[in-house]
C-alpha cells in the first residue's frame, strides 16, 4: 500500500499523461482535483493487485467524453464517485476498491479522486495500460468481465444505471449519447467485478510506472540532460521524429475529437514529414503514406525541450515536439485484444504492425 | 373492472387515436399488439381509478419516440414491460397496476399490452387526456409525482434506469438521446407512484371515453350518418374546416417529427386555408396568420367520409379531411399545467386561447 502525497503529483501527472497517448484527460486539471482532495484531508491509497482478496468488490471509474470538452467544461468533482454510488445502490453492497479505467493525465487522477472520496484504495494498474477513446476497450471487459451494470453521472445530479444490455459496444454507444446530452463529459463507473477477475485482467503496475517515468523526466530537467532520452530509457520506446507541429485538423464528431496532426522534422530529421491520426488518443503515425506506428502501441507527442506530454486538446501549430512510440502491454497484443483495440477497430484498413519485436 | 376482448379493439383504437391529436403512435400497429396478446391467452383488465388502494404501486408505461419511426420500426413487444421490470428490480417490489402514459392509437394499446404481459390491471385514464410529444408533459408529474426512477428499454435487450436526476425536463432530454441511439423508438416506464397519487393526478376515464367515441363512429358508419358529426356530439368539439390536405412539411429533428400541414377548404369552406403545426402531435391551427386553436386543446384531423383519425406519420397530400378541435381536460388548463403544456412550452410566442368557453 502506497499513500500518495501532494509532492508525488507532478511526476505521476507527467507519466500518466505520457501513457495517455494524447488523451485520457488534461493532466493539469486532473492534478488539481487530487491536490484539492489531499488538502481537504482525504487519503489517496494505492494497493497492488496481488493484495486483492478474491471476494473484494471493485468498480472501474473514470471520466467519459472528448478531451476537448473536458478541458473547458470543468468537472464538479463528484461525477465518477456518484456513478460508483449508483452501482452500489443496485448491488446493495459497497465497493472495497477502485480499478482505474485508463492512464492519462485526467483519468489516472479521476480514479484516485474516487478512491479518496469513497475512502477505498485504488489498484495500481488500469484497464488499458494507456488511454483509448471507447469504453469497451478495457482489459477488464476484453478478458471476460461484464459490462453491466454500468452507471453514468453528471455534475448536475443526473445519474443513470445501465442495468443490462446487449454487449459492451452497445454500452459505449448509449453511454456516449448520454454523455453528449450531459454536455460532452460525464463520470462513468463500469465493470463491477470481484478481486479475482481484477487480478486476472488488469494491466498491473501502471500507476507506479507513470510515477517512475515522471520522476525520470523531472530528474533530467534538473540535470539538464535530455528528458526525451530519459523517457525512452524508462519505457523502452523510440523516437519517430523530432520536429515541429505544422498543422492540426480537429473536428468534434459524435462526442469524439478526431483529426490529424502534421509534423515536419528538424535537425537530424530535416526534410521528413509525418502525420498522426487521432480519435481522442493518437492512433497511427504515417510517413510517406505508410504506417510507421499503429495502435495499440503507444504514440505520444512530447515537447522537445522538457519532455512534457502534449495532449490532443492542446496540440497546435508551432509546438517543437518529439513523436514517440512505446511498446504496448502484452495484454493488448493478443488476438482477442486486437479485435477490440487494433487499427481496424478504429476504422483503419490496416493490421497491427508491432513497432517492437 | 372491465375485461377487454378482441371485438372492443376497433372502437378503442379509433377513439384513442382521435384523442392522440395526430400522435400517440399508429393505431393499426397498436391494435395488432393487443390482439396478438389476447389470442395468446393474456388478459387485459381495465380498472377505475377509484378502485385503487392508496398503497398500490403503479408505473406509467408507454412507447417513446417519433411516430414516423415507430410506424416503420416495428416493436418487439416487450420494450415497455422490460422497462417496468427494470424499475421493479430497483424498487424490490412488483407493480400492482399500470397507468397509461397518454392516449393515442399506439400508447393506449402499449399500456394495455404491459398490463397483459405483467398480468396486472390498467387504470382507466391517462396522464395527458390526449398525446403530447415530451414526457414531462404528464399530469402524474405536473401534479407532484417523482420523475425518478424511470427506465427505458429497447427491443435488443438494453435497459437503463435513471436512478435520480435534476427534473423531468432532464429526464426527457436524456431519455430522448437514449431513444434516438436505440433507433428512434423505445419503451419507457416512469413516475412510480402509489394509488393515492395516481387517483389525484390521473385524467380519469379516457380509455372508456376513447371506446365510447369509437363506438359512435362505427355506429355512424353503419347508419350512413356523418361520422364526424358523431365525433363532435360525443366530445363537445367543433369543426374548424372541412377540406383537403394540400401540403405537408415534415422533418425529423432531435427525435421528433416536426412540421406543418396545409389544408384548403371545400364545399361550405371553399376559399379558406388553414395550417396545422405539429411536433409529433398537432399543436396550433392557424388561419390568415392568427391562431384559431392552441395546445392543450385537442386538434385532430379525421377523414371526412369515415371519421378515421389521421396521424402525423401518415398524413399526406390529397387526404379529404376535417380539422377538429376538442376541449382539453380541466387538469390541463390550470396555470401549473399550462406552464408545461401551453403553447410557449412548444416554442410558440403565444398564450393558450381556449377554443371553448
Amino acid at each position: 500500500m502506497w499513500e500518495l502525497s501532494e509532492r508525488d503529483l507532478p511526476a505521476l501527472s507527467i507519466g500518466a499523461s505520457l501513457l495517455g497517448t494524447g488523451g485520457g484527460g488534461n493532466p493539469y486539471l486532473g492534478s488539481l482535483r487530487v491536490r484539492e482532495l489531499l488538502r481537504a484531508g482525504h487519503r489517496v491509497r494505492v494497493m497492488e493487485p496481488e493484495a486483492l482478496s478474491d471476494d473484494d468488490l471493485l468498480a472501474v471509474a473514470g471520466g467519459m467524453g472528448s478531451p476537448v470538452v473536458s478541458f473547458e467544461k470543468i468537472v464538479q468533482g463528484e461525477e465518477e464517485a456518484n456513478a460508483v454510488r449508483a452501482l452500489e445502490v443496485l448491488a446493495a453492497r459497497s465497493v472495497t476498491a477502485i480499478a482505474p479505467f485508463e492512464m492519462g493525465g485526467g483519468n489516472s487522477m479521476a480514479a484516485l479522486c474516487v478512491g479518496a472520496q469513497l475512502d477505498v484504495p485504488v489498484v495500481n494498474g488500469d484497464g488499458m495500460g494507456r488511454a483509448f477513446p471507447e469504453l469497451q476497450m478495457i482489459t477488464y471487459l476484453i478478458y471476460g468481465g461484464r459490462p453491466f451494470p454500468s452507471a453514468i453521472a453528471d455534475e448536475k445530479g443526473n445519474h443513470l444505471v445501465f442495468q443490462d444490455g446487449v454487449d459492451a459496444q452497445w454500452l459505449e454507444r448509449i453511454a456516449r449519447a448520454v454523455t453528449i446530452e450531459m454536455g460532452g463529459h460525464s463520470g462513468l463507473a463500469t465493470s463491477l467485478m470481484d478481486g479475482a477477475h481484477c487480478k486476472a485482467s488488469i494491466i498491473p503496475g501502471t500507476l507506479g510506472l507513470a510515477y517512475d517515468i515522471g520522476r525520470t523526466v523531472l530528474a533530467a530537467r534538473t540535470d539538464k540532460s535530455d528528458p526525451v532520452d530519459a523517457i525512452l530509457d524508462a519505457t523502452g520506446g523510440r523516437r519517430v521524429l523530432r520536429g515541429k507541429v505544422v498543422d492540426v485538423e480537429r473536428t468534434m464528431t459524435k462526442g469524439f475529437a478526431r483529426g490529424r496532426i502534421a509534423l515536419e522534422g528538424s535537425g537530424h530529421d530535416e526534410g521528413r514529414q509525418v502525420q498522426v491520426d487521432f480519435q481522442n488518443e493518437n492512433l497511427v503515425v504515417w510517413e510517406e503514406g505508410a504506417p510507421v506506428a499503429t495502435v495499440p502501441d503507444l504514440v505520444t507527442l512530447v515537447t522537445t525541450d522538457r519532455g512534457e506530454p502534449i495532449t490532443t486538446e492542446v496540440v497546435r501549430y508551432g509546438y517543437r515536439a518529439d513523436v514517440l512510440v512505446l511498446p504496448c502491454p502484452a495484454k493488448l497484443r493478443t488476438e482477442r485484444a486486437l479485435q477490440v483495440v487494433g487499427p481496424r477497430a478504429f476504422g483503419f484498413d490496416l493490421d497491427y504492425q508491432p513497432a517492437f519485436s
